[in-house]
């Protein structure tokens, strides 16, 4: 909490310690001379109903028990955490956890979690595993975003991941929810908050625990039982949650749907070169978008600035670039141009190479062209609304820095695999569509 | 052919010019005085025709077209390639594309395709796709591997992925061989290929075209008809090859197998942290793998080294190292037990950590500690026979640098999601079930 820069007044609390870090030490909650907001429980197991009902009796009315050893280890662990939990719904106390690793909270300044400096962003995280915390505040950064919120939910004994998320929909600093859930402890609950908040900002769910023949990792780590696994992505879909395969792919859901604009629909426009292409148009098709082709009315519209080897194959979408001769320039206009056919709704583009001519131009001349290249991309989610990924497969920087600041700062994205730039594609058409499925959402909306 | 410093002579051919690079240039093939191994052709698709009876004429028995403008390009095209192939096929000429990027050998010293430095290794690629040549060149580096060879197919006029899979099945610089497949010119050729080297070595397919709906993007780039997958997929299956489902798995797959020994079976042993230890369990059951719990007898012999705090639960496989005191030697220790039960066929973990207490010991005797905890690791692929796989999800170097260089020695490879961990593991297991498939094999294995 000291490092973390917390304003409020901390009261360490311990039977033996005269001083903490610097801070008066007291024996007991009740020695504490003012009003206490949130408690903080790491004593042993057996000690907590005591702590709990101290606690109760000062007046708390939250707290996060980070204490382990409760359902988790088994019948004698599960009969002590329902003794907690029945001595905090008696004291009107909620709390988190137990065995969880505590919360973070970006507006309160109050980190009890997350090693190292944890970067701010509009990411709100709810997970049944600790770890995971730490590993995603560096995650996310790494993908130019930051948190609002983690919360390490443990066994859920009292509040737990459907509370969480109705919070942090409610939470204004709060733009996507992700969350990693190992068990639920009321489906139901959660698909009511689902419901509730559906359209209003996207919540995006792994769910571990798929295969029954190994529920007993997460019974072992949380208490959780995993339930039916059809019956979760019902759930889901019904809800309006967005269900990712893999873990990361949490990560890279919320950085893009905060970072790019929601398509109209699910048609996508393909730009780049060779195989790249119909790896890319391939995995959009089978991921559920369409690649529709160029109107015949529209090609010469789009490909006019480019200087095509006569024996081309004229470019339908996909429009390959291969062999045609062309500049940094040029290829940002064939994707803009692209971008305000009305039946395109994203692209997704090789990352623009600048094969700007050094012997035709001057340093500077060229670095307005280059200018004008990056305007005719960033203008795509800017002006036109429309979302941009690229894909950049290659390990040379062939791509000129000017493009790429001005593409970071639009939020444009660049993958390493045609897969996860077609992913990110998806994921954007898929939260459009929820949002379409609710469209009676009354809160702010994500644009 | 230059700068990738080809040994044997290089005879440009052209109708004006009388030196290229400091070599003499001569107006026909007819006019060169010696003997030719293989002509590289990039005149224009119309002169194809008439170079290649020259080359005929000279009593060249190979050449690379990689000239565009044939069948890629519609009906005239198409027919410029029936003739030109008409032409080879009469002549006893055969080639390589046309529409094609080149080839690569690492034995001859021979790169007609890939720019810059190409790591040499066992790695035989074929590819529809010429710029996927240069991209997997570097990202095999990036994954500790190299080429032994490169082939772009193109149009496949004359040879085709069969023929160059066969010629790479039985070349010995070659180890595992990688395809990039848009179309087959004729399956069943394949087919036949596969089952009569299968079980040899590893052969590696990502099949571009699964969609019907955009099978333009495929004849466009290289007039390939991308068929049923369905029948392509049942192909796999029946020939034994591994068909990936994202291209860059080509290489993971590729790497992974060229550095880890096989699996005697599917039942994978999982040793990490809290959530991670759930979704790798999770993740290799959903892949088909077994996490098979440890016998009660065992579990002493495994964890007697760890102290776990009296409440946490006893691990069965996944092994949650959260709680436990330990130190890097320990989960080495751990690992190496656990690779010694004959119901464990490989392992999985979070790359070990170094707790090692500074307090408790000296440098030198830490040194030496973790050269021990190496030692433990690397025994397993190396004296024990079976793989090891590691993730490590954090940005931050937890790791220690010497554990680190031991496990790259011994090729065990660190993933940064679970699902690559796991997906990895998954190769293993399903070439070693495909080698268990073909015990008849008569070619030196790999191991």
């Amino acid at each position: 909490m000291q490092i973390g820069g917390y304003k409020g007044t901390i009261y360490p609390i311990n039977p033996r310690e005269e001083k903490i870090l610097g801070l008066p030490v007291y024996r007991s909650v009740l020695d504490v001379p003012n009003r206490i907001d949130l408690a903080i429980v790491t004593v042993r197991a057996e000690q907590v109903p005591p702590a709990m009902r101290e606690c109760i009796q000062k007046g708390i009315k939250g707290a996060v028990l980070i204490t382990a050893g409760f359902a988790e280890t088994g019948s004698r662990g599960q009969a002590l955490q329902e003794e907690v939990t029945g001595i905090a719904r008696q004291g009107g106390l909620r709390f988190v956890g137990p065995n969880c690793m505590g919360i973070y909270s970006a507006a309160a300044n109050l980190n009890l979690s997350l090693p190292g400096e944890v970067p701010r962003g509009s990411i709100g995280f709810v997970s049944q595993s600790g770890t995971f915390g730490g590993i995603f505040a560096r995650a996310v950064a790494s993908r130019g975003c930051g948190l609002s919120s983690f919360i390490s939910a443990g066994n859920q004994a009292d509040l737990d991941v459907a509370d969480y998320l109705e919070y942090l929909a409610n939470d204004p600093e709060t733009k996507v929810v992700v969350m990693y859930i190992e068990g639920l402890r009321d489906g139901k609950k959660l698909f009511n908050v689902g419901r509730k908040i559906a359209g209003q900002k996207p919540v995006i769910i792994y769910k571990a625990g798929k295969n029954q023949s190994i529920a007993r990792a997460a019974m072992s780590h949380t208490a959780s039982v995993a339930g039916e696994d059809r019956v979760f992505d019902a759930m889901c879909r019904q809800a309006g949650f967005i269900r990712v395969d893999e873990l990361l792919s949490l990560l890279d859901a919320a950085a893009i749907l905060t970072r790019q604009p929601l398509p109209g629909g699910h048609r996508i426009g393909i730009l780049g070169t060779g195989g790249l292409c119909v790896v890319l148009a391939d995995t959009c098709v089978s991921m559920g978008m369409e690649v529709p082709e160029l109107k015949e009315e529209h090609i010469k519209f789009i490909i006019s600035d480019l200087e095509f080897p006569p024996h081309a194959p004229t470019p339908r979408n996909p429009v390959d670039f291969a062999g045609a001769n062309r500049t940094a320039l040029q290829e940002a206009g064939v994707l803009n141009k692209m971008a305000q056919l009305d039946y395109i709704d994203g692209l997704i583009c090789n990352t623009p190479i600048t094969w700007a001519d050094s012997s035709k131009s001057s340093v500077a001349e060229q670095e307005k062209l280059l200018t004008q290249a990056a305007e005719l991309i960033t203008a795509i989610p800017q002006k036109l609304g429309k979302p941009v990924v690229t894909v950049d497969l290659s390990d040379i920087a062939f791509t000129n820095e000017l493009i790429v600041k001005a593409m970071e700062a639009a939020g444009i994205p660049t993958y390493n695999t045609p897969e996860a730039a077609a992913r990110a594609m998806a994921i954007l058409v898929k939260y459009a569509e929820i949002k379409r499925r609710f469209p009676n959402a009354s809160h702010p909306q994500l644009r």
